[in-house]
Formats: structure tokens, C-alpha cells, sequence
């Protein structure tokens, strides 16, 4: 029963709180969710000029769940968001928020269907990035947050960082997008394609509907591990696992994991399995291919209505998933519109997955940009 | 029934020849098999001084169909084989042998186990690169051949070139390895695990058990998509497809293939079910990865008994797979004992398949070198 798996784990953070809107919400496909609702957390206090909330946006596998603070469950970017880090929520209002489609407690595949009472699995509707951003502005709103110091994410919360400064500019002084890309490649696309075909392999998966039986746990545990595959650099693999064996000192000449990169890997997916909705794996995979905010194919017109907000774009050298000249693409179509664009490429070997990892360097240049951001 | 597929196959080469060998063949990881055949081909003449002799090897999904010649069925290499061509077959006698494991006529897990006259399956022993080369020997010398001009192959077939050239230097006059690694890495091992986790998720798998019944082919073919993914470079992935959708105008918002990425996958997918088995994958892939030929991580001493054997040593400079760097790596251990090495990084942006497309640099600096091996 993956959902009670889901309700235990949100159960376990006492700072979620819901924002619920029960009014039809009209997405990008044409089709329509009669309701929905988001869960999400904040982190620090809104000072009384309203001038230090910060936007963070979580990608394919995160959640409202930014920071530990108080609860059991480690916060999937403590390395960057709690006091004294570079989102100091001694001196910002943090907001974070689980996306549309996924299943930390907003409205996803896995949520009851209020037309009839059945979890929606295939029947929830496709959704993409913008549907995902439109959403969380709403909960901005609801917050009664007027101004935005800085939005920034990371690899599909980069997508959307960059959905949401297209749409509300007004309302952002800054965005940090990092490890993204402005539309999702072919190559990315091809991997998400893969991913989602391990799931549907799985008979359990049937075509969706398994919310009252097992879930397709060995169709995600493989998407997951390829998934991971593109998360890691050739070289931190070589220099975490090289050709070491498991648990057996010679070669063993048969079929069973034996390598220490393939039980890592079959760990990784087999954790996996035991915090995510494969459903919501399909959807959110599905938004990301769907992303591409070039203009026939052109990014420069997609920025020439922004005016004074600034940018820091963040790449990490070792990502080959989002590389560089991902980001660069965007710091060139962001300074053909002259506006204020720091760019910096980390040097770090640990592949896409660096922006999780601690590290210095991204620290500090995220530091240094947000103290200087003029309000 | 998935053997009589490969029947059909192997029944259009006219070519084709057997080579049986009625002993028990000795293997690496200290099993046996009673006996072994291997399918294999041969094109041109051996010459009157028999110094003319070259011997290619097929990479993992191959065969010794190496040449179209008067077969209905193109050659995997018509590119580099055949008159006028690299290894012209009006000047060289070309052999290629299927190798132990696969599934064109030579040995494996779908042939018939003769000490109970059932098929394999999962109980054909596991096999390595040094017993698929050990057993073409023995085509070798049952051909009468004592003096090979050069040995050659790419990704998997650089491999069995460089075991060759490491246990049988004295009859080898050159060799050259193409777009391979020396041992596969932590990222070849990772990507191989997840090839044969497809497979064995296919229920009808049936753990190696399935020669009577339907073939696992919804695992072969995701095995395919991953590893085809790996085949190509992101660059020719964005040429080919970009983000360009097939058979529809508009996103469709469902979770059929929409883009044409997705769609060539599942073509290269589905048409390789048609034409590999699976447990033929799972064994050589396995092969691949157990694949080391340093000596305690050190390539330089595995050359040092090398004295007057030639090499050529080929990269392609988009090839992420087996890239420049462990071509490199070759280059210097074999320089480091002094040995004629020449080393061409390919500019080429097809990826690792790049020794497959057509491609006048590779040609020209192959038949250069072979034209410059003194006999």
C-alpha cells in the first residue's frame, strides 16, 4: 500500500501545512483538475518589509522537505537552506513546495479523484512545468507574498526557475536556475523514456492502477537505477566503486550482482521504491520532456520582456546531463537581452547530482549573490 | 521460438562454415564445456606465403557476418570489407568467427548442452573475453593460418584484440583496437547491469528458461533502447531528432511516444528482439565487464613480453562510451615498453558507433597502416 507509505513519511514533518485550492485549475493540455491542493513548508520569518522571501523549487524525486529543522527526516538540500547556510533561514522566508503531480502530499496520481472517489492513477491528467509553476504561484499569493528576493532550483526545479521569472518577473528580483537547461534535449528525453518503459514492463504496474495492490516496485527500482547512472560522473563512479567486488573476494562467474557499482545501484533503486510513486515517476518525467521555453527554437525573444532582474546561472562541470553549454545557452540569451547575468561553472567531479552535494564553492557564490542583491 | 529465427538468418549466408571442436574446452572461471562449434566466415584468399591473413572480431550484438558478399543479408561491416575497401578482400584473406556465447551459430546458451540434450539456458557457464579468444584460436589454427597481418575489432572486438595481442603476439604482426577500453569501467559495468536487469524483469525470462515458449523480448528490446543510448552521442541524437515529434502536429499529452527519439528507440528495440537472444546478452555483456587485462591496475607490464608486434590505436572523439581517454590509456602502456603505436582520435560526431557509419578518415588510415605492416 504505497500511499499509507507516503502519509507515514509526511507524517513525520511537523512543519508540512496544505494549501488547498477547490476550484477548477485549468492546465496547459486544455484538460482541467477540479481541485487540488500543495503541500509545502516555510522555513525562517517574512520581515515586515516583505522583502526576504525566497522561492525554492524542488526536482523529479524531491519535496516540500527543504530543510530537517525539527523533523526526523533530513532535508534534501541541508547542505544549502538552515541557519547560517547560504539560505539562511535566520535572515530569509523559505518556501518550498511539493510539485503538482507528485506524491509528497500535493494533488498527484496517487490523490482521490473528486469526481469519484477512485484514485486518479492514468486518469489524472498530463501536466508540465508551467502547470507546476502556475500552481505554486498560487500558494505564493494565498502566502500573501508580494516580492521574491530570489526563486532558484536545480535540474527540473531549474525549468522551473526559469518557467517562473518568464511569467512573474515582476514579482522576483533574482533567479538562481542550476544544472537545467531552457528545454529538455533529445538526450534527455531518450533517458526519460527508458525510465518510464521500465516502468510500464512491470506487471504490477497495470497500466497504473495497482493503489489497492503491490506497487510496481521492480519496474521503478530500474528506472531509478538508470536514472542514477545519469545522475553520477564517469569520474566519481571510478572513484567511488572503480571494479571493486562485493562481499566476495575473486570473481564469482555468475548472474548476481557482484561488482560493488551494481549493488550500489540496486540499492539505490530498491530505496527508491520505498519513498516514491512510480505513477508520479511517469508524470514527472513526461513535464520535463514536454519542457522547451525557446521560441522556434529561439531563446533569446523568450527573455525580452524581463528587465531588472538578475541572474546567477550555476553549472557544474562533471554534469553531463545538464552540461555546461545547457547553461550557457541560457547566460547568452539572457545577456542578448542585456540583462544582469552572473554565470559560474563549478568545478566539481560528482556529475548532475552536485548541487546536493556539500560544496563549498557553490556556497559561497550563492552567498555572495544573494547579499548583493539590491531591494 | 527463437532458435528457428536465427536458423532463418544463418540459412542466407552461403558463406557460413563450422568449425567443431569435440574436446572439452577449459574456461576461465574453471568450468567446462564438453565441446563447442563456432560459426565463422572467410573472404579472399589466403595467399601463396599465407602472409596476408586478418582476423576481425565482432563487438557484443555481431556476428562473423562481417561481409555482404553474395548473401541476401548486409555484412555488420561492409564499410571497411570487401573489394577496394580496407581490409579488400582481393588482397586479404578476411576470417570472422561468431564468438562463444552469441547466438549466429557458435556455442551458446541456446545451443544444445550435449551431456543431456536439453538447450542451455542459464546453465551454459559463464565465459570471458580471454575464453572467446582462446576458442577462435583454435579456429585459427585448424585453418592452417601461422601468421595473422593484423587483428582487429572495436568496443567489444578491441577487447578480444587486445587479449589476442597480449597471449598470441608471436603470429601477430599488428593490430588494431578501435573505440575500446582496456578493462570496463565503472560506468560500462553500470550501464550493462541495467541492460540485463531489463531482461531479467521480463517475466517470461523465466530465468534463462524460455526456448520452448516465448522469447523475453519486452526485456531485450528495453535492454537495446538503454544500450543504444550509450551507442550515440548527444550531438547526432539532437541532429537526428532534436525535439521533433512524430506523426503529430501538436503535443499530444499522453504517454504514447510522441517524440521521434522515443519512437527510434522502440523500432531499434524491437527490431533487435528479432534478431539476438537474450540470455546471448546477458553472457556477453557479462563477459565485457569482467574484462581487465592490468596487472594489479597497472597496464604497462601486461605488454612488456611484446617485442615487434605494430599498432594502431582508434578513437572516435565523440564516442562517451569508450572514450579517447582509455584509448589513451593503451597508447601509453604500449609506448611505455617501446612499441611501434600509432594513435588517430577520430573527429567524428556519431558516438561510440561510429566504427559502423561510413566514415573516409577511418578507411584512409586504416588501409594506410595496413599497407605500411612490413611482412
Amino acid at each position: 500500500m504505497i500511499n499509507e507509505l507516503f502519509e507515514y513519511i509526511l507524517n513525520k514533518i511537523p512543519e508540512l501545512k496544505y494549501f488547498k485550492y477547490d476550484k477548477i485549475f485549468k492546465l496547459e493540455s486544455g484538460k482541467t483538475l477540479p481541485k487540488f491542493q500543495l503541500a509545502y513548508e516555510t522555513y525562517g520569518q517574512l520581515n515586515s518589509t516583505k522583502s526576504n522571501a525566497i522561492l525554492i523549487f524542488h526536482a523529479l524525486s524531491g519535496s516540500s522537505h527543504v530543510f530537517k529543522d525539527n523533523s526526523e527526516i533530513g532535508g534534501w538540500w541541508d547542505e544549502m537552506v538552515g541557519p547560517n547556510k547560504p539560505f539562511d533561514t535566520n535572515e530569509y522566508f523559505i518556501i518550498c513546495a511539493n510539485i503538482l503531480g507528485s506524491c509528497y502530499g500535493s494533488t498527484g496520481p496517487n490523490s482521490l479523484n473528486p469526481l469519484n472517489g477512485k484514485i486518479y492513477g492514468l486518469d489524472f491528467p498530463i501536466i508540465t512545468i508551467h502547470d507546476i509553476v502556475k500552481a505554486i504561484k498560487m500558494l505564493i499569493d494565498h502566502l500573501g507574498v508580494q516580492k521574491l528576493l530570489t526563486v532558484t532550483g536545480s535540474s527540473m526545479g531549474g525549468m522551473q526557475v526559469l518557467d517562473w521569472v518568464i511569467n512573474f518577473s515582476g514579482i522576483t528580483l533574482s533567479a538562481i536556475p542550476m544544472a537545467t537547461a531552457a528545454y529538455a534535449t533529445t538526450f534527455n528525453i531518450a533517458f526519460n523514456e527508458v525510465q518510464r518503459q521500465a516502468i510500464y514492463s512491470d506487471s504490477f504496474w497495470n497500466n497504473g492502477n495497482y493503489y489497492s495492490g503491490f506497487a510496481p516496485n521492480k519496474g521503478l527500482r530500474l528506472a531509478r537505477e538508470i536514472g542514477h547512472i545519469t545522475y553520477l560522473s564517469e569520474d566519481i563512479m571510478r572513484e567511488k566503486f572503480g571494479r571493486s567486488l562485493q562481499n566476495n573476494p575473486k570473481l564469482l562467474f555468475q548472474f548476481t550482482e557482484e561488482f560493488e557499482v551494481e549493488s550500489y545501484l540496486q540499492y539505490k533503486g530498491t530505496t527508491f521504491t520505498k519513498r516514491f510513486d512510480a505513477n508520479s515517476y511517469l508524470y514527472i518525467t513526461k513535464a520535463i520532456d514536454y519542457f522547451d521555453i525557446r521560441q522556434n527554437g529561439n531563446l533569446i525573444p523568450t527573455f525580452s520582456h524581463l528587465e531588472n532582474n538578475k541572474f546567477l546561472v550555476i553549472s557544474f562541470s562533471s554534469d553531463w546531463l545538464y552540461p555546461t553549454s545547457k547553461l550557457k545557452e541560457i547566460v547568452f540569451a539572457l545577456k542578448s537581452n542585456s540583462l544582469d547575468v552572473s554565470f559560474v561553472e563549478i568545478d566539481v567531479n560528482y556529475g548532475h547530482d552536485s548541487f546536493l552535494i556539500d560544496c563549498k564553492d557553490l556556497r559561497e557564490v550563492v552567498s555572495n549573490f544573494l547579499t548583493n542583491i539590491e531591494v
